[in-house]
C-alpha cells in the first residue's frame, strides 16, 4: 500500500500544519521539518504507513500529544510524522479481570475517568495527564506523582499490539495476571521511544479504586531541609501515595498565571499524601507530619480542607507550563537514591549559583526524581550557554551520587550525552544490537535515545 | 583465560557428579550429559567460563538449584554446566533505599530471612523457596503465592550484572526508584532462561515488612465450585495476599508423607489470605468467607489458629514433592483469565477422564495460574502416552480460553510446542532476532525456550 492509497483526510502536506508537528515540548532540542504528517484511523493504516516508509527508507517519527520533554518526538528532516490523534478508542474495560484495552491516542486522564466510572483505577499519572496519551506514556515509560507507591507505566502494561520495524503487525504480552511465555518484548517496547516499533493498541492492568487520600503539607526554609524531611519519611518505612516538592519560583509562577491565591511565604513546599485506609492512614499522616517538623518545617499540618489540598497539587501539575511563560525551559529529570536527595538538591542550588542560572524545582522527591527547571530569557544566547553548563553539572552530580540521568522523561535527544556516560560503551553496544535486530532498516525514530552509528 | 586456569576446585569432571547436574526437576524433558561442571566463585570467574565457551563454541547451561519444572536447566550433550552454588553472598541490604544486592546462588528463603531481620520483605515466593535460588528465580521470572497481590520476580528486579553472549561483564538497570535510561535490558534478561546472558549479581527492590495475615479456608465438593468461589473474590474487587487451591490428591499425598493430620474430607480446599491492616483486613476476610459460602463451600471459616493455617500452607508447598513420590509428574503451568478458571478446571477434569490419567491440582487460583499435576506410574509407557495427550488437551484449552501456556515456570523444553502456538511465527521471529543480537554465537543455553533454527 502506498501512503497515497490511504483514505482521504489521513495525509497532511500543508506546511503550516507540518511545522506544528515538528517538535515536542523540549524547547532546547533540535528538530527538522517532516515531509508529511499522517493520521491513521486503524492499526492496519499504521501498518500501511510503516510499510510505505520501509519501501522508501523514509524515517518515521511517531507522536502522541507532543508533551515530551526530551525531544523524543522531534521530526527529522524529510521524515513522516505519524500522529495517533485519530486512534482514541477505549476498546474494552474488563471489570472482572481488571484490565483495559485502548488505542494509543487515548488521553491519560480520559482513560482514568473511564476506569473510575467502573470503580477501577489506572495509576500512572504524569503531570501531563490532562493532555498526554497512553501511547506516548508507554513509549517513554512515563512516571508521575503516585509512582512512589504504585510504580510506573511499565508496571501496568500487560500487552501491546505493535507494527515492527519489518512492517509486521503483531501482538505481544497477554491479558492474564501472570505469564512467562518467551522474552518480555512488551517490557522492551515500553520506554523504547518509538525506536523499536509503533504501538497500535495497549492493554493495561488496572487496580481497584482506592481509599480517599489524606494530605500533609509542610513549608521549609531551604530545598535542602525539605530534602531531609523526604529522606526521613523513606527511612521510617512509610510508603506515601505522593511526596512532591514545589519551590517558591514555581508557586509564584503558577500564582501569577492562574491567580490561585497560593501562599508563597516559604522557599519550598512539600506535599505528601497517604491512601492507607482507616487508622493506618491516620498513623502514616502523623508520622509524615513528625518527619516534616523534625526536619525544621516552618509550618506543617495535615490538611483538613480537600479543596485547599487539591489546589496545592494542581499548582504542582501547572508548574511546568507556568514557568514556560517566563522563557524557554531546560528540564532536568535526574533520579538519585532517596538518601542522596538533600545532597543532590544542594548541588542543584550550587550549579545555579555557579553559572548564574535561575533554577526552579519541582520534584517527585519521594522516589528521588528531581525536575530542576532551568529558566532562561528568550533569545539570550549567553544565558542559554550558562544554562547548558549548569545542566551538565547536574547530570554529572546525579551520576556521581549513584543516580540516573532520566527518571521518567526518556532520553530523546537532550539526554543522549548523559546516557552514554551512564551506560558505557558495552551496554550502549547491546542497545545497538537490539535496535539492529528489531528495526533492521533503522526507519523507526532514527537517532533518538542514542545516535545512529555508521553500519557496514 | 582457559577453564583449566581457574583456581582449584572450580571444575568437576567426575562422571557421577556430572550426571547429578544433567537435568532439573522436569522429569519428562530430555537431557544430555555435560562434558564438565564449573562452580565459579566470582563474576570474573563466570566471565572466564563464558569466554572459554565462546572460544571453543561450547554450549553453556547455567543452573541454580535445579528446581525448575520445564527442563530449562537441562544439559546438552558435551556442554559446560555452570552451577551458581558458590555464589551465595548477600552483598548489601539497604534499609533506607529498600533494595538488596545478592549473588545469584542465594536461596530465596535465605534472602527473605536476611531481609526480615531488617524489617524488610522480598515478596516473590515460589513454592520452591526453601531450595531455589534468586538467580534461577530471575532466569525464569518466578512467581509464587503472594503474586496475586504483589507481582512476580520481574517486578522486583532493579538491576543485574550479567556476562553477555560476547563475554562482556556488564551492569544493567539501576538502584534508584525510577529510571528510563535506555531499553529495559534488565527486564529482557528476566525470564530469558539463561539464553541471553549469565547473571552474576541481582539487585532487588524490597518492601517494608507487612501486617500479619488473616487466613480463610474453605472446603468444596468439586474443583469447579472452588473455581467459582475464587472468581467471585476477584469480581468483588478484593485483592487477597494469597488465594490457593489444593485438591484431595495433594492433601492425601502430603499426609501420607508427612503425617500432618490433614483433614481430607473434601475434594478441594481453598486457602485465602489477606494482609490488609486492621478493620479493612477484617472486612476482606469476611467478604472472602461470604464468597466461599455462596459458591457452595461444604465448610468455611476464618482460621483462628495460626499453626493450623500455617500447616495448610505448608501442605500447599509440599504438594509437588509429595506427589513426585507416586511416580514421574508432568506439570502444567497454564494461566487463564480469572473468570475462566471454573471452565478451565472443568476442562482439566475432562482431559483426565478422557485419557484415563490421574490429575492432581494445586493452583494459584487467585491469578488464574493452575498447576495440574499429571501422575503416571514409573515405567508405564502407555500411561505416559495418555498423560502427554491430556497435557496437550490442557494446553489447547488454556489457549482457547485466552490464557498462556506458562504462568511462572518458564518454557524450557516442555512448553516449546505450546509457546510456538501461543506466539505465532512472527513473534517467534522477533525472539530469534533478539537471541541472535545478544548471543550471536548461540552458546548460551541453546535450544531452550525455542528450538535452534538453521542459520546462514
Amino acid at each position: 500500500m502506498l501512503i497515497d492509497d490511504l483514505p482521504a483526510g489521513r495525509v497532511v502536506r500543508d506546511p503550516d500544519v507540518l511545522r506544528g508537528f515538528a517538535h515536542d515540548e523540549a524547547e532546547w532540542a533540535p528538530f527538522g521539518l517532516p515531509a508529511l504528517v499522517v493520521r491513521p484511523h486503524s492499526a492496519e493504516e499504521v501498518q500501511a504507513v510503516v510499510q510505505a516508509c520501509l519501501a522508501h527508507r523514509t524515517p518515521l517519527v511517531t507522536r502522541g500529544a507532543g508533551t515530551g520533554l526530551s525531544g523524543g518526538a522531534n521530526a527529522v528532516d524529510g521524515c513522516v510524522v505519524l500522529v495517533t490523534d485519530r486512534l482514541t478508542a477505549v476498546k474494552e474495560i474488563n471489570e472482572q479481570e481488571r484490565y483495559a484495552v485502548v488505542e494509543p491516542g487515548v488521553v491519560n486522564d480520559d482513560l482514568r475517568a473511564a476506569c473510575a466510572e467502573r470503580g477501577l483505577w489506572y495509576p500512572p499519572d504524569p503531570a501531563s495527564s490532562p493532555w498526554s496519551t497512553i501511547g506516548g506514556n508507554v513509549a517513554t515509560n512515563a512516571g508521575g506523582i503516585c509512582c512512589v507507591k504504585y510504580g510506573v507505566t511499565r508496571d501496568y502494561v500487560l500487552g501491546l499490539q505493535v507494527v515492527t520495524g519489518t512492517g509486521a503487525l503483531v501482538r505481544l504480552g497477554r491479558r492474564t495476571a501472570k505469564g512467562v511465555a518467551g522474552y518480555d518484548l512488551t517490557g522492551l517496547m515500553v520506554g523504547s521511544e518509538g525506536t523499536l516499533g509503533v504501538i497500535t493498541e495497549v492493554t493495561v492492568r488496572l487496580r481497584p479504586a482506592r481509599a480517599a487520600e489524606r494530605t500533609v503539607a509542610g513549608y521549609f526554609g531551604t530545598t535542602v531541609a525539605a530534602g531531609e524531611a523526604a529522606a526521613a519519611v523513606a527511612a521510617r518505612g512509610i510508603l506515601p501515595s505522593a511526596l512532591e516538592l514545589v519551590d517558591r519560583h514555581c508557586l509564584a509562577a503558577v500564582d501569577r498565571w492562574k491567580n490561585m491565591g497560593l501562599s508563597a511565604d516559604a522557599d519550598v513546599v512539600l506535599l505528601a499524601r497517604t491512601d492507607a485506609p482507616g487508622a493506618l492512614g491516620e498513623h502514616e499522616a502523623a508520622e509524615i507530619l513528625a518527619c516534616f517538623e523534625q526536619a525544621g518545617a516552618t509550618w506543617a499540618a495535615q490538611s483538613t480542607d480537600q479543596a485547599e489540598a487539591d489546589a496545592l497539587f494542581a499548582a504542582r501539575r501547572l508548574a511546568y507550563p507556568a514557568l514556560e511563560r517566563l522563557g524557554p525551559l531546560l528540564t532536568e529529570d535526574v533520579c538519585v537514591p532517596t538518601q542522596a536527595v538533600p545532597e543532590m538538591l544542594a548541588r542543584i542550588d550550587a550549579a545555579g549559583q555557579r553559572h548564574g542560572v535561575l533554577i526552579a524545582n519541582v520534584a517527585h522527591i519521594g522516589d528521588g526524581n528531581l525536575h530542576p527547571l532551568l529558566v532562561t530569557p528568550a533569545g539570550d544566547e549567553a544565558a542559554k550557554k550558562n544554562a547548558q553548563a549548569a545542566f551538565d553539572d547536574i547530570i554529572a552530580g546525579a551520576l556521581d551520587l549513584g543516580g540516573t540521568v532520566t527518571g521518567e522523561h526518556g532520553v530523546g535527544l537532550l539526554k543522549q550525552p548523559g546516557l552514554a556516560r551512564e551506560l558505557g560503551p558495552e551496554v550502549l553496544g547491546l542497545h545497538h544490537a537490539v535496535k539492529d535486530a528489531l528495526d533492521p532498516h533503522h526507519i523507526l525514530n532514527p537517532g533518538k535515545v542514542f545516535p545512529e552509528r555508521s553500519r557496514a
